[in-house]
């Protein structure tokens, strides 16, 4: 039995709201039930400077914890000088997630800088925000269609991510903070509407997992993405 | 006339969500008008070094804005790995005032920080921030009261802040940032609930400002500050 | 009684000396009593990049306590690698005060820094650094129109600070180490020759001031900010 | 055709140098084919700040490429004065890797470091390092046997790395730069023995990859595991 | 000819100010001609971390230029946020040069630090820090023996530093900056008052040096020596 | 006796190992007995900002130790975020030593970058590091002169660097970690060819080391640098 009574293959409730705040071309409040991570795109006249002159854009994110966002206060990376191992990790995953459905030559000389800021954690904090992220690229993409800026659509296809575990000895799907601190794997999912796979990364807690587990978990991941898309169609109005 | 059509002495909409996340001991969001603060309060079981040993507790505050809080974007503090001078001094200013209203030896050897996290700026954030400040340090106090944490109540009054300033001219009342940006004086003014002064700062951005303008600044000021306490204790249902 | 011995609205000896070293086209010594800042104006020709291409100049300002400056050493903020809090606000202050004073069209494309290095401390080293820097900036700036590099005087009007705050239930004036360190509120005010107020900052260390404490804290204000001027016009022969 | 002529499924030549410095507690060094990395174990009697006095070790990993290990020179990431994203990714994976090996309790209150230094890069330099430093790893522990530090193996089973990919439509096994700058998937996997997963990072560079070409990989992947293991064995003269 | 008219084993004058400020131990403003560099000391009741529990002292060095001692302005090292190669250099030859002549058993287990800072600039600024350091480092230890800190006198001999060069061909004494900018050979010396070498560092700029070059130069080097040390002794009322 | 069993007068074992890592344009591993340090030498098309656009080449050295070359693990500077004092001092030394035998203007404007990173330290260190350096640097010029990229060869003569002291009352050459770690005087001599002095750095760790012990320390290392100058000329293949 999973702490939260959820079946194993049952995602927590999924929300999106738009226009969240109101200076960000996409502003996005995702939540993964307790989990909320304000998501908010920024389109930039500029690219990274490797980038320069050659006629092609970037799209990259930023990943931070409110401090009170936890159970216990988290120290502020602003105040500690630097950058955490596990922040720019997510940082660097949230970013090549999202470039997989983006043409950069369609986007032209501008970067895309998706901001996730977790307001509240509770497990999932980063395949929430690849999910919202998503959202927030869309918004902050017909922005830049209507303003003109953009003279074609250039994302291709849906994304989103979820994250599926063993925990007790079974495969289960979208795992909140106290299955996942006691998970014996952790894997995380990122997936486009066609099943196709974007990004894995599983990590053996406990014993390290056999083919046939990471089968099962790879199933309800499936199933989990085809639920996010839905919720993500269904606030976009492409239900 | 202001911008926005409102009296010289006409607060904007004020609001406190108590409650807005579920780990903090105090948690509040504050609203004036389009500008958005949340503010997390959070009792640590230590003080800073050079408070150790003496039997007295301290409070202190952080101030971040999200980078896509303001119209354009700002880069994360933690990313350039340090806290520019307005950060620091509006943290400073924050905790400076709290401190004003809280009996450190009734706190004991403990410490409460404040993080003042802007979700969306349209000016005064700082004020907004000291004013919800007050609002989450009560809830948190009332927290420590109830599981036996604070033998007694270390807040003494309350404790609100407002900014005034010349703007066309005029002595105006809780500036937004179409006035902000614009103002001739900017002031920022913090009292407690007998319209004693705990703090004044005030730059003359055209002119130097004379006595009589002051006056005028000060006397709308100590109206607004009214009207955020009235807000505070209707909040608290104290009112 | 005053720990000085000093009358409520008497200031310490004040004196600054030019040309106090050779390198810096301003030069200037102050002494408010037993507080040294050496204040040093240099003429770069360049703006910050926020300001190129406008045609128009820009003043800043750098503070820095040397480690026994103060009664115990204060470690290097160099050696920390990154300023304090108080040093930002401070500097800060300093810049934001000069440019009250100086018309940036008339400067033309060229930074004037002003380091204020405290050689000496015993309270009120923010108001001698506003005092002696503006005396150094008048040097900086008239060695510019001697060699040509300035076409008019940028420079309108005089230039003073000076603390003030209620000690032991009276106002006084000009704070020293003994008085500051336990003033029940402390005040800097930054003024120009015709009283009128450039920046105001007070705080509440101990109770809430009231109106009329703040208007008596002006008036001697305004009485020493006068004392210091008459001192700048005599050093510079405009007595 | 792969650029290097080999089989879809052929490693490059693996070989383990052990003491290849004196210093280190085990000190190997790993080739890859043109990948050469220096791991050194080092065993310390302490641990970090969070694992005092819970009587159980830890394993971390800190890994470096020498400025001159690629075709290009790298900056130095202490002349940059912060480690870069790539770098904390890699460190945590080696670090977490190992940790899947080794018996916490075992260890007692001591900490292995491995310090990874990449000499020379020709792609797979994090598998190579991994292999590596689980030679590394067994030697360091059999010198703390052998002085009587450790009472008990902490090691179960073995442990390697390697990397599988797209190339050109096809499955290929231990990517070498020219295959790995241009691949459309990436793979790195970390497993035991007996085919147990312990990490799995999976990438789409170009399409998002299928259910079946997941599987395909993972089958090559083993079988290169298989082929480093017994490597390990030899050099450990377990084989 | 030197441009300063000079004889090539001539010093510029060389004066010792003691008390140049009140709160530091040893406050001593020495001269070289026109570089001048405030000397204070401080003795505080700590060694460092490695020295702790060992019954002995420490003695170090700060060094820093103000922005303005030179002809140009130099960015001040705290607002870069880290100090470069040079003041690194320097500090670590005026701290070991004064352990030279230092007890530190007698010493006990405290640590002096002396800070240099230069207030104008000429050329030796570190051969005048040393030398002045060291009559600061003589008040300082008086200062603790007249309290009762010091049970024993650490200090054995006189110390000093003067530079020695190549110029125009010919070796001379105690080079300013003009002969500084454009030596061939750049020597600093620090001796004891018998002649004894405590450090030598010297750098050809232009071509190599030949043995019979460095006599020379040791031989004006010990001249100037003498010259200091009797300034020392005058200064301190040992002449 | 030496602990090493070796003549007053007697080097280690010398030897250079070219092309010892495969993309730099000179790459030599140096080994003074067990002390190993790899010198890879990059040659860049620019040079550092304050020489742009004079004509002018530049040589620079960066040097590390790796964490385990020691016999305790030494904590890695990228981690600490900041070169320590005695990294940026020895660096500087390697750079300016090299510097003596570049003509800038026929290297033209583009950067020479010695990278010396140590795999295995014994002492000598910084002069295992120059003496290689060179051999580097000499296989990166010959390098840029066959691709056409140096029109004529920029260097001039040999160079090479040897560590002098005294231990135990004697003068001896070459001094490994043992003797280095309890050396009364230790000195560290650069030399070209003809016996003339590029650089010399000696501290007296004990006593003050007197003129004629000064002159056998220059005599028994004017004989190593001759040692070395021969392994270089015999592994150049010009001997």
């Amino acid at each position: 039995m999973r702490p939260s009574g959820r079946q194993p293959d049952e995602m927590r409730p999924v929300s999106f709201t738009r226009h969240f705040t109101r200076h960000a071309e996409g502003s996005v409040l995702v939540e993964f039930g307790d989990t909320r991570v304000l998501c908010n795109a920024t389109i930039e006249p500029r690219v990274p400077p490797w980038l320069k002159g050659k006629g092609k854009g970037w799209v990259t994110a930023e990943y931070s914890m409110l401090p009170r966002s936890t159970h216990d206060r988290m120290a502020r990376e602003a105040a500690r000088g630097k950058l955490g191992g596990r922040t720019m990790e997510i940082q660097r995953l949230i970013g090549r997630a999202l470039r997989a459905v983006v043409d950069m030559e369609a986007l032209g000389e501008r970067q895309i800088i998706i901001d996730c800021d977790v307001i509240q954690a509770d497990g999932g904090t980063r395949t929430a925000s690849i999910s919202g992220a998503y959202v927030a690229l869309r918004d902050a993409v017909a922005h830049g269609r209507e303003t003109g800026l953009l003279k074609k659509d250039p994302l291709h296809g849906y994304l989103a991510a979820v994250s599926v575990g063993i925990f007790n000895g079974s495969a289960v799907l979208d795992l909140d903070y106290d299955e996942d601190s006691s998970a014996e794997t952790d894997m995380n999912l990122v997936m486009n509407e066609a099943g196709g796979v974007i990004e894995i990364q599983g990590t053996a807690e406990g014993h390290a997992f056999r083919r046939d587990e990471l089968d099962t978990m790879l199933d309800i991941g499936e199933k989990g993405i085809g639920t996010i898309i839905d919720a993500q169609r269904a606030v976009l109005g492409e239900g």
